[in-house]
């Protein structure tokens, strides 16, 4: 038998919400009929609460308390339509605001990194090539130190993408402070200074990560702290409705980053949330057309010129956009090829990050100096190759009849001059020496067939490859989409030189098919990296060749290794819990599982009895048991969580005699009493001082519990449960035994119960059975590594 | 307490099927223990199945009875293989028919549609008016009665646009023969000859049927009939891979209708699945990729002009990429009139269609002929239509200066001469004299800002909107989407008029942003409806307009009613089980709706007994207690399915003394016995012969029990109780008292008791109570028409 989420889990009902999520107005006007309690109190708007911590937060699970039930009643149509008022608006204001940060932070990186550029490139001119080195060197080591030290002191929250963690927020996964103020202000200064320090890192994730940020901060219902309350806020004081902002801010991160705003909804779709309404496609909809529409007149504002040197709006949209794209049967094998070896690629990609990262988890964990040092010296090796690497390319002769200067001097174009003598051009500077927007526009830019040398490009594949691994674990905000999307442009574009003249494709369009294939490599998405790959690129004639190259790579990827941000969530220990069941599980029964001494509150318990409880388990929900003589036999009256105990505690609504309550209960507590606490905001049984002879009163629990909770009987496979459990979205299931008569419930199934690690643990002659994915494994890899 | 479910539903469970539907391989070798029965039997591969009846079928659950776990445990890494492998064959071979398909489709009713224009033009040039218009007129109605007749005579239920059917279909509502190889027929054949009528009705929904058709008949595993078995095929025979397969092909009809892959599987996702995982995105996504390849492959042969007279391709893509979209803040406001108005027009058509449809429904009641002189009669309206009003129009002078013919004569083009003198066109045969495809074309062509006179577009819509109002319900296969769209585009069209100059949006654009605004107040979807659209008109700068159009068209229009497939679906009376709880379900415990005798059995139980329940009701599924000598008290021991007892009974596995039948059970039955039967095939009680003496004998029903079925307690709300319903996709819940003691078991939930029907039908006094959905009414209205 087993009550076992370790403690620091936090508890969480979706409250009422549930009648008032849809998109449609729905009301009532009266309860029909009262049970137990008659009582017309003033209670407020409900939301049965708990408090967040730690560990692990969700359920869609409906509390059904009497103490909920009479509040629940007590709310007009008027609560109802400020409900729904303020969904949208609260969408809205997410929208807006993910736009202007992420317009911001472009042109921030725009302004930053072309600055840099500018300077080296007039040193580079004046032929003061060892200065321009110190000065490129020196201003990445800069920028990257002081991203690490923001992000290392202030929130080591947000160092890395965020995607993973926000993936496992919304899969019921709280990881502490992700979603704090400190964490977001971090995420955008880290960010920006990170990538305009020419680190081989992505912004996208971190946007993804700041728009839930923001999400989940506007979803708090203002600070206390601040005295930024206002009570139309209260109705978003629970699990469900910031889940579903969290959801619709991941959808704007991404929207906001590629102006990919269909591409941003299925991707919180397809990767992002675990459970998905069909109201809330409807409602990250208009979040992301909110962004779409901001972006769209913020760059009309910055084509104006209005947006300093280089503020021509930044924001990624590589146009490959060609009249004549036709494509045949023929041109069909080589793009397979590519979509073969780049699921191969991507799977690689995946393997070898996640040894970095093991690595990097080591030299990080020993301390915040390490982090820091870590963290400089990648960006002075990074400095050193993207300035050492072009020496090697010979220079060019400039292709006559361009539309555009050549050599470009400074500012961002194709043709970069370095170190070559005017006339010419350095192909590898145009890549390395560049950011990486750039240097992906080059890459996908069409008529530029001859541009590139075969070395160059290998080597710059070679170099990306090589740098996004290493530099993703550092100490800054990085993201992995744009690393992954220039690698594979670059081998892309490598294959399209090799197929030479055999192909219509130009090789622009191989770049462009390259990065899908090691995006769908690495990140195992379809439509949403599809759509996205399409809105970013502006050509739908592509995609049915986009199509096959995302299937192919994903199918063979698969076959190796898992998605890249399940491998960080895995490595992170996070307890995801899976839609599918592990075959093993079907020989299991829920009882082969709950483990530990179970533990029973009676409906009347002595408060002292509570305490001790409280304080020697770390157990989240307790059931609770009617014995003799209240009733005739022993019966299982519901379930009672941690959070209301420690409220009922705080408030000593004691009785010196085991009795009903009554009325009382109503009047007593507000609605605000039981709802979800704020972001880090936790209440500890410690805390509370009673006295002796407070200890020996008693409660009434009746009101309090939740009097129909999730039952599946002992004998039910844990496939079966887990199906339950994960659709339904349950935090607590209780078991009860096939044969009544004995104790009526015989354990608590909680997340923890349905891992893996912990069946393993009960079970190890599980581990024998070849159980696993039918994968292709080297084991001799991994002893090498 | 109830027992519900009325006689003619389908037992269905989704079974093994759970371990397998990952993409990933999995897994496992041994049974790691064996209950009960240690017996190793040769019993196949599993999947507990039932036969399948005229209304409703479904469940993800997962049965488990002894005879399954025995037979689960014994199927090995190859069958698992051939599973998977067999899942993608399917999926490719979806694709491949419906693309063939929906390219026939589409030839064929260019080339028919396409002489019958050729034909009258040349009578027109040569002035004979009236042979033509008789021309004209009884083609179409050849055409409409030959589509009527075999619509009515053979395959009634291809009738109209199948959609709602699907849709009911994957929320477990099995409509009879929906998916019958008639049925397919007469909708493939039926849909060509009623486009080609020049009815106002489109091709897009009997595509989606089409493909779903061919999903569920490629699924069915082969037919006994014509001794096309095979015995990989048997894996399928089961409710979830058929939903997941048809799924699959109503993506496939809709990429195939508009060459709209990713839209096709949004669309799915959207509107059509009840239930999604990941795995079936990914699926549905091969399988419209499948489409999109072919049908670009087919496409080029066309464009070769191998394709007859008006083999163009013919397949929708309104090109509308002009290179210099460019709008500002100025021209939201009238986008803006636009969406609302739009929305508005949708939800009175929706209003309108409805109402049309319970006339129809009368007049279709009456018998065949009523039916088919219905259609015959549209049939010459329309003609008469669409022959007369071009006859308002006054002439108007060619412009000079244009890339194309003018007059166009004969074969399609934006200028139309109909009975104009040389040199001049008639805007309004240019719009209705022509195929609904090419009046969209012309619709949304940009520089042809001054080809329409305002009167003749307020004429083709409001027309439009009439005619595809009195269409959709006659006796033939028709969709709705080309009307709509056709309708939308002359509405945005006018618009576009309206504002003129004040804009710098071409009418063109107006056109594509009216059919959107009528598409989201008719259709209510949003993601799909957007990628559908940008799709079809090849243009990603659109975006963020069309996304803003559909928001507040769906808003709008969501105010007055509800989605034009949910009118139509609840006008049929199919059970629908919405998402979300009505809010009322929350006064209510599943106490109050469980009603009538619960049927229960015994473990060992008397064949008489058996025979007699299951002749006098029609319930499906059946509690099964075992009751003191067995045991201690009355337990409940399981769920045994209706099917599971005919196949019983059939099998004649009697016994003499109510005893355990212990490890022969395994050998008697293999799980072909228990399998999924094909579509249409029933087995009825009363076919089963049994004599005096076999009626006296005993079964053992343990094996065959499934011995963990979902349970509530009874006090549970209804809502809490729907949510479990729902999301796990149940058939049966049984409902467990509070108290124990009494009997195990106090009723069953079927789909049925979470109808608001049969809620209100037991408590009328909620009639009364304000909980529906906050819309805009106008009763009198409904008195009037």
């Amino acid at each position: 038998m087993s009550t076992s989420i370790p403690n620091g889990s936090s508890v969480l009902e979706d409250e009422a919400s549930d009648v008032l999520h849809e998109p449609l107005l729905m009301q009532y006007q009266q309860p029909l009929r009262l049970r137990r309690s008659q009582s017309n109190t003033t209670s407020q708007l409900a939301i049965v609460g708990s408090n967040l911590c730690p560990i692990e937060s969700l359920d869609y699970e409906i509390i059904e308390n009497d103490f909920f039930k009479q509040d629940w009643r007590s709310r007009g149509k008027i609560q109802i339509c400020q409900y729904i008022f303020m969904k949208w608006i609260f969408c809205l204001l997410i929208g807006l605001t993910v736009s202007l940060l992420g317009f911001f932070n472009n042109l921030a990186v725009e302004n930053i990194a072309g600055m840099k550029f500018v300077v080296t490139s007039n040193m580079m001119l004046a032929r003061k090539f060892m200065v321009a080195f110190l000065v490129f060197a020196s201003s990445n080591l800069c920028l990257t130190l002081f991203a690490s030290v923001i992000t290392a002191f202030i929130a080591p929250e947000a160092a890395g993408s965020g995607i993973p963690e926000v993936k496992a927020y919304l899969n019921g996964v709280d990881a502490p402070a992700i979603f704090s103020f400190r964490t977001l202000i971090v995420k955008i200064v880290g960010s920006i200074c990170a990538v305009s320090a020419s680190l081989n890192i992505g912004k996208a994730g971190p946007m993804v990560h700041t728009g839930a940020c923001i999400a989940a901060i506007v979803g708090q219902g203002g600070s206390k702290k601040f005295r930024l309350t206002w009570k139309w806020l209260r109705f978003f004081k629970n699990d469900r409705d910031r889940r579903d902002l969290v959801t619709c801010g991941s959808a704007a991160g991404i929207a906001a980053a590629f102006r990919s705003p269909v591409g941003g909804v299925l991707f919180a779709l397809e990767e992002m949330a675990s459970w998905w309404r069909s109201a809330l496609l409807w409602r990250s909809f208009f979040t992301t057309a909110v962004v779409a529409i901001v972006l769209r007149a913020l760059i009309d504002i910055c084509l104006r010129g209005e947006c300093g040197l280089f503020g021509k709006g930044g924001l990624i949209m590589y146009d490959v956009t060609s009249a004549n794209i036709s494509y045949h049967f023929m041109d069909v094998p080589p793009v397979l090829l590519l979509a073969i070896i780049g699921g191969i690629l991507g799977s690689i990609y995946n393997f070898l990050l996640n040894k970095v990262l093991k690595l990097y988890n080591v030299i990080n964990g020993k301390g915040i100096a390490f982090k820091i040092i870590l963290a400089c010296s990648i960006s002075v090796f990074t400095s050193c190759l993207l300035f050492g690497l072009p020496w090697l390319a010979s220079c060019r002769a400039c292709p006559s009849n361009l539309s555009e200067p050549c050599p470009t001097i400074g500012r961002s174009g194709n043709y970069k001059k370095f170190h070559c003598p005017p006339g010419y051009y350095n192909d590898l500077a145009s890549l390395f020496f560049n950011t990486n927007d750039d240097a992906i526009k080059n890459l996908f830019s069409k008529d530029t067939d001859s541009e590139f040398h075969h070395s160059s490009m290998l080597i710059f594949f070679a170099t990306c490859f090589f740098l996004s691994i290493v530099s993703y674990g550092i100490v800054v905000p990085a993201g992995l989409f744009v690393p992954v999307i220039v690698t594979g442009a670059a081998y892309g574009r490598f294959v399209g030189m090799l197929v030479g003249s055999n192909s219509n494709l130009n090789h622009g369009l191989f770049a462009v098919l390259g990065s899908a294939s090691l995006l769908g490599g690495s990140m195992r998405m379809t439509v949403s990296l599809c759509v996205i790959i399409l809105e970013l690129t502006n050509n739908l004639l592509l995609l049915p060749l986009i199509m096959l190259v995302l299937l192919i790579s994903k199918t063979v990827a698969d076959a190796f290794n898992g998605n890249i941000y399940d491998l960080i969530m895995t490595s992170k220990g996070f307890p995801y819990l899976e839609t599918h069941a592990e075959p093993y599980m079907r020989q299991l029964t829920v009882r082969d599982v709950v483990t530990g001494p179970l533990q029973i509150f009676h409906g009347y318990e002595k408060v002292g009895n509570i305490v001790h409880v409280l304080k020697t388990t770390g157990h989240n929900g307790f059931p609770v048991v009617d014995e003799p003589p209240v009733c005739m036999s022993p019966v299982l009256f519901g379930l009672i969580l941690r959070a209301n105990l420690l409220t009922l505690l705080k408030s000593k609504a004691f009785l010196r005699n085991p009795a009903p309550v009554g009325s009382d209960a109503f009047v007593r507590f507000s609605a605000d009493d039981f709802a979800k606490k704020g972001l880090g905001h936790v209440d500890k049984v410690e805390d509370i001082e009673l006295s002796e002879e407070e200890m020996e009163m008693y409660i009434d629990l009746h009101p309090f519990t939740n009097t129909s909770p999730y039952t599946v009987v002992e004998t039910m496979s844990l496939a079966k449960a887990l199906i339950l459990f994960r659709e339904v979205g349950l935090r607590h299931l209780l078991v009860i035994p096939k044969i009544s008569g004995r104790v009526p419930v015989v354990g608590i199934l909680t997340r923890h119960d349905f891992m893996p690690q912990h069946i393993l643990s009960l079970h190890p002659m599980l581990m024998r059975s070849r159980w696993k994915r039918l994968r292709f494994r080297f084991p001799q890899l991994d002893k090498f590594i």
